[in-house]
């Protein structure tokens, strides 16, 4: 754990239509303070409540494509962020056809927002940068899917390195240059001399890393966008019992999502996507554990700590 | 009551934005078996499961008006409908421009509905007839809101007269006859004599009928369509405190719905579409009560029956 969060909240992990137990999908990510809304199924904002989230405090929308237990809940999110005073911009990384829908909404209900809606459009064409600031880092790229769709990795940049101020004093350094030594740096000191970066500092942790893939069928080639991440959510819409029906319907299994985990050597694995067909989530643990053992599953509410 | 079925389950009864205990504007009113679902706010799905009410059951959609609080679970439930294996039919009442968001939503998913939705657009040229069968008739009736907005009101047909059985024997009236006898005709009997209804015959209870009114301004023109109604639902979205910000967003107050209630001469009154703002809704009736006593509180699973 570090002094900078990095939490997921689950507010949703139905797939297609929501069950008694699970609302479509909808996840929360607070990185440093920077909260992100990756997709936006039908009643996010109630979940939102539910689960004691400041939806005012989402700056970032991120939708993987345009079915619609994916978005339908994201009319009514920024209705809702409107009529609640809502000023400072938001911005929705999405299809472009996203803008469009709610166009065609605003235009009908007679409805103007009193904040303005950024549109970045993703593309199908690789990997891509679509977000960036001091701390964070957001890259798309392509899910295969039977519609257009994409996955997004979130990414800490990386930290600046620590520094022993015991040695700033030893090797006389001016204060000045202190930030170019936690960036990596050498300097030269108050006598002129040339001072190696390693002989005053050490490597803080390994930046943390997000991979969001739903909807996917069983695709080797996501392993390329997110190796090494420390949590993957992979959906696994079926069982095994299923898997005809999941590739007829370009979904995953859990075995599938467990094998795309285990090359891609992630360090966690969440599943979710449930289909409505299944009561008993234990069975998914079950299926992915023996081909990936540090597997969880999504379920409302839940929150994850990295 | 009557062995016939009339009742109101409400699903949401929020204004705008939902609340953690009320959703936005759904009502489900099942007519000797015919399910009627009127609005549809976000998570209205949601909602039927909760309270168990048979979503595939619903054939008619009855939507007001297209701010979204009024239409927002529309897009998920016709989906699930979908998913769910639906084939029959599908009835939508609605302004004519709900068609288009649903088409273009269709359109981006790549959806065509395994069931036809027939589309029947309301107008706000006054009373108007919208759905007939051998029980029921419905009318579309114009508000007056910011948008272009109808009430509707459902109405059970006349129903037939009751026989005295002894009397037919009495009067010596053929088998075939007593179908007109329950219509109100007069017949001729076995004897070839004219034998008045009103001889053999006694009146039914009378018909039964629901008034739905939401969104409007206080609007007395309003009691010429919901008179003497049996349940008028009347929109309450303020309190007087408010009553400034109700007339400026063409919304009402609870003794502006009173006032209509007393006016239409209605038997009970319904109120509903709170704002956000009011935690407490007790006061909603005792600001009503005083000009029209026999109000109750729409919440959320609340059953009414007539």
């Amino acid at each position: 754990m570090s002094s900078q969060t990095f939490e997921l909240l689950i507010l949703g992990s139905s797939s297609a239509s929501p069950t008694s137990e699970r609302n479509p999908s909808a996840q929360l990510l607070n990185i440093a303070e920077r909260f992100f809304l990756i997709d936006c199924g039908e009643a996010t904002q109630i979940q939102l409540r539910k689960f004691k989230a400041k939806f005012q405090s989402i700056d970032h929308i991120f939708i993987s494509h345009l079915h619609g237990d994916h978005f339908f809940g994201l009319p009514g999110l920024l209705s809702s962020m409107h009529l609640l005073g809502r000023k400072q911009d938001i911005n929705i990384y999405c299809p472009k056809e996203l803008k469009d829908i709610i166009d065609l909404i605003n235009k009908f209900s007679d409805t103007r927002f009193n904040y303005k809606v950024n549109w970045i459009f993703t593309n199908d064409d690789g990997f891509n940068l679509i977000f960036e600031d001091d701390k964070v880092e957001v890259f798309s790229f392509p899910l295969k899917h039977r519609i257009f769709c994409t996955g997004f990795l979130f990414k800490e940049k990386p930290l600046l390195k620590k520094i022993d101020k015991y040695k700033l004093e030893k090797y006389n350094i001016s204060n000045a240059d202190i930030m170019l030594l936690k960036k990596g740096k050498n300097v030269i000191n108050k006598d002129g001399e040339l001072i190696k970066n390693e002989l005053i500092t050490f490597d803080s942790r390994k930046p943390r890393s997000y991979g969001y893939c739903s909807d996917t069928i069983f695709h080797e080639e996501l392993t390329n966008y997110i190796n090494n991440v420390d949590l993957l959510y992979h959906e696994s819409t079926f069982l095994n019992d299923k898997k005809e029906r999941a590739e007829m319907t370009f979904h995953s299994t859990a075995e599938q999502a467990a094998k795309i985990a285990t090359q891609a050597k992630v360090k966690q694995l969440l599943l979710g996507h449930f289909s409505a067909r299944y009561g008993n989530l234990e069975q998914f643990i079950l299926e992915a554990k023996p081909i990936f053992d540090n597997c969880v599953l999504a379920t409302d509410g839940k929150r994850i700590s990295i």
